[in-house]
């Protein structure tokens, strides 16, 4: 059997917490290290702070120099920011340390278009570095892009697509309820809305993602969201939700070519939410439907950060996205 | 814009027709010749023959050779027998003619645990001859297989994959009808069946596909197969169904690992068969339900068939499988 693959996890909130945890339990792969910022975990044993009941002989540290002077690693997994404003000089540091890097920020999972130069530039970078990067997870990067692109294969013409996801947060951690407004009054939800910073980050680059890969061009998006609130008093272990509050959100993108609208994009996140599920529906010949159920959001991220490690490792250097891999699958 | 990719069809039954007719009506493709050994179709325009409105200048041949005396071509797409046995010197012919080839051959679909020799032998001369071959359509090489691949890319651990196809043979071509048993007394299905060549051909290329792809070794495989018996008359264009007599057939497939069952393909095609639909269910982390509607078999065999085929010809050379190939989508 080939050697693991080492692995270093960049990044220790809740999602990169549990890659750490995942890559531990996974055969193949071994955790070398892991990087953050918060004061709280730095010199900490990693095993304690990513939830595991046996230390893994060491430590969190600030930076990933640090965690190179002690130990190799092949890649890391990359999970702290959506924004490039914000990951960019990390996912830069990471390949110029010589490792090949799985991220889980929204903006890097299809940035041909949205952001052209950043991609340029991270591009070129990883190239210069002989190493490969690629941004994924659930959504974007799986359930409203490729998935829908892989399904347009049995299709002789495509004329539309429109994906609902509908999250029910009662389920989710406490960060992803909060983020998505849940106890807020109507009020601060829109003043924090119309900063920019809230809800589900990614919709842009699924369409991108989509639009492109079939050879369309968008010419105009639209993004509208909007609060979803409770009619009676709903509590969680994170929150509390007077009725007439905020349980979630839902949030419609839209991207249109000449000829019209081709791709409509719902995220519907909300305490209660009900039937939890995805749809895509694919207009063309033959018209598709398509249900899917259990796709939780969590657990399918940290899958899919692990799973397609092998397929990064092995994939010819530069910025990659989902569409120039071949399937990533649990192993 | 790129010189479109040169296509040569080999087998003019329907579906080769049908693939013939799409690949005429698609951008980025042109139809340069077509193969067929039935002499009521040797000489006749091709056009005429798989059902255009328009002729198309040239004649289906008996012989791939008198083709290419004629013309330049780049891939063939292969639509004649599911076997081996009688599409493996075809399939030779066509890579040392110098073409790529995309066969909707069913045991070519993943053939290196069912027929390994064959497969190697087939690997063999398609890399001498620098040319790459794919066997694939909507099942094998995608329902049943690819899909379900691509669905573990989300599950941090798969315990047990289930896959149900219901087709409603009612909407399909007469040939369909017939090779599914409709209109057969139970006798005449079991003595056919006897035969080994009824049914759906595809289950254990399936099965291996998916296990060989997520690093699990089948021990053990069975297949049934049992008739489907109508209770009312049933009256198609092309066959009618007295009661008692066979409407279709059920085909399951189980292959089983060393701690037991790990995958069941379960095929049902019958006329009036009801609500037409793909069940994938997967046991593991997360637990998965998909379900597909639309997913017509004869259109989507057609549509895989030709959206590979950029795929194909930029593919390393070789003998491929879906799992090695970038997703496969419209375009």
């Amino acid at each position: 059997m080939a050697d693991p693959i080492r692995v270093v996890q960049y990044g220790l909130g809740p999602i990169g917490s549990a890659i750490a945890r995942h890559v531990v339990e996974r055969r193949g792969l071994t955790l070398v290290g892991a990087v953050d910022i918060d004061p709280q975990k730095v010199g900490r044993d990693a095993g304690e702070v990513i939830g595991l009941e046996r230390p893994l002989g060491f430590p969190i540290r600030a930076r990933l120099s640090e965690v190179l002077a002690e130990t190799s690693a092949d890649v890391a997994v990359h999970s702290t920011s959506s924004y490039f404003k914000l990951f960019k000089p990390q996912i830069t540091e990471i390949l110029e340390a010589g490792l090949d890097v799985v991220s889980t920020a929204e903006e890097l999972s299809f940035p041909w278009i949205a952001h052209p130069t950043e991609a340029e530039e991270i591009d070129a970078v990883a190239r210069r570095c002989g190493k490969t990067v690629l941004g994924t997870g659930v959504n974007p990067g799986f359930l409203m892009d490729t998935l829908p692109i892989t399904l347009t294969a049995i299709c002789q013409s495509v004329d539309h697509i429109a994906v609902t996801r509908v999250v029910d947060a009662s389920k989710r951690r406490g960060p992803f309820q909060l983020k998505i407004g849940a106890g807020m009054t109507p009020e601060a939800f829109q003043e924090k809305m119309a900063t920019g910073r809230m809800g589900h980050v990614g919709l842009r680059e699924s369409m991108d993602h989509i639009a492109d890969t079939l050879g369309r061009r968008l010419v105009h998006y639209e993004e509208h969201m909007e609060p979803v609130l409770a009619e009676h008093p709903i509590y969680t272990p994170y929150v509390e939700v007077k009725p007439g509050q905020v349980r979630g959100l839902k949030q419609i993108g839209r991207g249109y070519t000449e000829s019209g609208e081709f791709i409509v994009l719902t995220f519907i996140a909300a305490l209660e939410a009900g039937d939890e599920q995805d749809i895509i529906l694919i207009e063309g010949k033959p018209d598709l439907e398509v249900v899917l159920r259990g796709t939780n959001g969590d657990l399918a991220t940290v899958a899919m950060a692990v799973n397609v490690i092998p397929r990064v490792v092995t994939a010819p250097p530069g910025l990659v996205t989902m569409r120039d891999l071949p399937p990533v699958h649990y192993w």
